[in-house]
């Protein structure tokens, strides 16, 4: 009942947007980590275009240096049936589609219109259950829409319905852009889980709400989410850009309130700091940071004095 | 029922723990900006020793710059009877006392036993009424102690009592080292609550859990939090230190939710913005550095593309 089920979309959804390089092997080493710690499922790379996404380039090489043992808990994001098919030659069992709910971001973002989009959906559907592979549809914008402004919960809702008709495994609805706020999460998984159980909740930290539009999420009974470790992702040289709500500050929330996970937050916190050595910078995670507390007095040489 | 009264702590908790220089004028610009932007009260210093709190060694210039017109807004901490006649001098009207929960924690921070301090506390509550000004009181290390480690909850309950009755106005329950979770502070605060009706709520974003904290106690019934504009605080050479809650991220989840309060989200993230300038460097905040969101569409030039 209390189980979550948290993908961990830093090798791909955080890593796609940091400023630095990051070398194939230190991707690798934070997939290896992530599961490692435990996380359920993590989200590893995208067969995308490398010419809008450099930094995932190297995806092929990034799945065939994790090896065929990883494979049955990784997710690979394709934008279309090309990338559906790249995926499968590597072996991935778990895709992520991501279709914009408004018109305007679905066609920058994947230069089609939800029709076709849902289309290809259908078919990507079918081809990937012929290879025992599943399919996972993120609806991008569903809060709010750079291009389009306030998303209406019913036409969420409308989308959620069509993409289920279509064999989707799982629905996120993401909050691309970091609007969502608890009164809008709990009004959305409540109308989006009265019309499909698949629902899953992807949300950025853009406005400090990630943590707290989890838990709201999580007490309208929502138990599959996405996140980043160490809250990674967010250009720093784009002040308006931001990384996922931070898988561990989320988890110690969630299990606060009785959910279980199979990952170890103190194995994540060393994940993401290992992650903050090979980018060479601070990330937004602060439980990393701080540390797991267990409860025992802090060793007084590091419990400085504070009043108040 | 909906009101919330926020004290932005951000020039006394915020600015005592910052690593740099704050020049006064930077102080009184700061606190004017809080209360200018609607801030229902500012804690705006503190007449502590310049020995232990350097940064604030300048109250009572601040006060005397603010201005009498200031005063009924404003609170000012005070450690002691020697505090609260200083704090008096300057025609404070609101002070705060903070007693820890624990023997350890209490006489490190303020060099005698926790008897001692609620003895002082009728002192100063009978003084303080002389003069017409009120007595607020933090309990530190209500969630965790660093020297006695998990505190229970009954302890702390046990403290608001001795503590209303010594006759405070307020009593803010305080996680001073930032181990409190949503599961912690809604049992805290319901059992507080139980005792009596004067509880607010301190909590540090330390684990990333701050803004998730205080929607928590805001189901709880609780209607009085402390905040620091922009998250402010926490020194940047110690990583384990934090500030506190943002006091705009975390009224953007409680208005979400019908919260009602006097603060205008928008100049208090002008207010963040104002004091990173000032102290020249990013503060933790997310809400200033990604702007409201009013629903509308984003000019099409600053959103940037994203998967997923």
């Amino acid at each position: 009942m209390n189980a979550v089920v948290w993908t961990d979309v830093a090798p791909r959804d955080g890593l796609q947007n940091v400023a630095a390089t990051v070398p194939t092997e230190a991707k690798v080493r934070l997939v290896r980590g992530l599961l490692a710690a435990g996380a359920p499922r993590v989200e590893a790379t995208a067969f995308v275009s490398p010419k809008w996404v450099p930094q995932l380039a190297d995806a092929a090489t990034v799945l065939d240096e994790l090896g065929a043992d990883a494979l049955p808990r990784l997710r690979v994001l394709i934008p279309n049936s090309r990338g559906l098919e790249l995926a499968l030659q590597r072996g991935v069992r778990n895709v992520l589609v991501t279709i914009g709910v408004t018109e305007s971001f679905n066609r920058r973002n994947v230069n089609r219109s939800v029709a076709e989009s849902l289309a290809d959906l259908a078919h990507i559907v079918s081809a990937a259950g012929d290879s025992h592979c599943t399919v996972d549809v993120a609806l991008s914008v569903a809060f709010g829409c750079p291009f389009e402004g306030r998303v209406a919960p019913e036409r969420v809702v409308e989308m959620c319905a069509r993409v289920a008709a279509c064999g989707a495994d799982e629905i996120g609805i993401a909050d691309t852009i970091g609007v969502a706020t608890p009164a809008a999460v709990t009004e959305m998984c409540e109308r989006v889980s009265a019309v499909t159980p698949l629902l899953s909740l992807h949300v950025h930290d853009t406005r400090g709400l990630g943590v707290a539009n989890v838990v709201a999420a999580y007490h309208a009974g929502v138990r599959r989410f996405d996140g980043s470790v160490g809250g990674v992702g967010g250009c720093p040289f784009a002040p308006r850009s931001t990384g996922n709500v931070c898988s561990e500050d989320a988890l110690l929330a969630l299990t606060s309130l009785g959910a279980t996970v199979d990952a170890d937050l103190s194995a994540l916190c060393d994940v993401a700091a290992a992650l903050e050595r090979d980018l060479g910078q601070t990330l937004p995670g602060k439980l990393y940071r701080a540390g797991v507390w267990t409860g025992a007095p802090i060793a007084a040489e590091t419990a400085e004095q504070r009043v108040g």
